[in-house]
């Protein structure tokens, strides 16, 4: 299975000032592409730490990192990246070419640190950015591929989402499905996830989220996820886990019932 | 200067399902605290990533984990922390004794995957949670204090908020002041960005956070931030910062301004 690393660039996600969204897209899109997320790491704007990053990232298939590609001087990323890569952070036509038209519709000059965006790595390809100016960057380091998003979510979004087609792994599939369970408590319904896993015989992982604090008025979120080479076999053991989770979890004692939330698997 | 690790522990945060809204809550508790938060780590629920983690954060002062700690079989923070740190797991009776007060309140049995919560590695201090039913863990692996909080957000952030008093670093201080600045475009304030710092020969760091996309309606936050051993110092250096952007900004051909969005500095 392939393995990917996100890196979240930026001080105000380790200052409590910003909350790390773009690391739920990106995974989201990553594993519904077929990778595995690996890991996450979020560090600080300090070409050091981004290089620790990168290290730990590339000895895995895909790195994609968000953060730090805009016009002010704490804006690293392009250069940090460079400097790990061993190549020289020079104008790229591409990206310029996509500045230049961004500036140009929106109406406003094209300055030295507008200019700055237009910088990467030799060798990148600049990845045009649909709804604000810095393009994304897509580079690799050995066998492995690294993406390079801003960090305006709007943004980051947008580019990851137009590569879409890109980023699909052929012949592999993740799927989920999620359910509610009203009434269930998480440490009620441990034993009856236990019972389903092994008796799906480790085709299926499920997660038990609680809904609310186990007071009041409970209720478990249960996420299904399942993995392969064939789509059909993959959905037909997900069918069959959430049958036996019903047959379980609606006897006399307990009367639980599962209600679907997500069902396709295509992101939200 | 202090440095803290988080370490953020599910599945959920690296396939999309879930947001990683603790790093933000914890984050901000810490450096609020006084500490330099140096990195975030997401890793998935596996031993061997769990300890992983803890060998890069434990080189620090403080390690925080969060998530894991609930009773399903793929909560295994607990029981990764023992391994990690070579002591044998075993029933915690300050734990015990929170965990029976809390079913009783909610006038619920004790099962084993509930017990499964009273059970720390050796030598652990329980953190009683105010909301919820798993306890937090404190313990020591060298010179690292290590906080195990879980990872419901309301469990997380009762725990954490109820130990404020004494994660606080003596004699440092970390002071923020946000503002906005509406019609600004950031790619523009960057020039005055990087004077104000100049001039305030790097005692204060000023983060610039575009409100929208560059085209529309722009506008940029400015987050500032500044630390010291005395509280004055620092508030002056903030001070005199936000003095010296006004200067600049609200100039004959700018005209823009710096509306107060947290001045005080406490935590949201």
């Amino acid at each position: 299975m392939r393995e990917a690393v996100v890196i979240s660039i930026g001080n105000e996600l380790l200052n409590g000032f910003t909350i790390n969204s773009n690391l739920r897209i990106i995974s989201k899109e990553l594993t519904l592409a077929g990778y595995k997320v690996r890991r996450g790491l979020v560090v600080r704007d300090d070409t050091s730490e981004i290089a620790w990053a990168l290290g730990i990232g590339t000895e895995h298939d895909l790195v994609v990192t968000t953060g730090g590609l805009g016009p002010t001087f704490d804006d690293i990323t392009s250069r940090s990246l460079a400097e790990f890569l061993g190549v020289p952070l020079e104008e790229n036509s591409e990206a310029r070419g996509y500045l230049d038209d961004w500036y140009r519709k929106i109406g406003l000059p094209f300055t030295q640190e507008r200019l700055k965006m237009a910088m990467m790595p030799r060798g990148s390809e600049a990845l045009r950015n649909p709804v604000g100016a810095a393009p994304g960057i897509l580079t690799r380091f050995n066998d492995c591929t690294i993406i390079s998003l801003p960090g305006v979510p709007a943004e980051n979004d947008g580019i990851i989402h137009s590569i879409r087609s890109r980023l699909t792994v052929r012949g592999w599939v993740n799927l989920e499905r999620v359910y509610s369970v009203p009434g269930a408590l998480e440490s009620k319904l441990a034993d009856v996830v236990n019972r389903t896993m092994k008796q799906m015989d480790g085709k299926v992982y499920i997660k038990s989220h609680p809904m609310n604090s186990e007071s009041g008025n409970p209720g478990v979120i249960l996420q299904i996820t399942a993995s392969g080479s064939d789509r059909n076999t993959v959905e037909g053991d997900l069918v069959r886990t959430v049958e036996l989770l019903r047959k379980l979890l609606n006897n006399k004692e307990t009367k639980l019932d599962l209600f679907p939330i997500v069902e396709d698997g295509e992101p939200g």
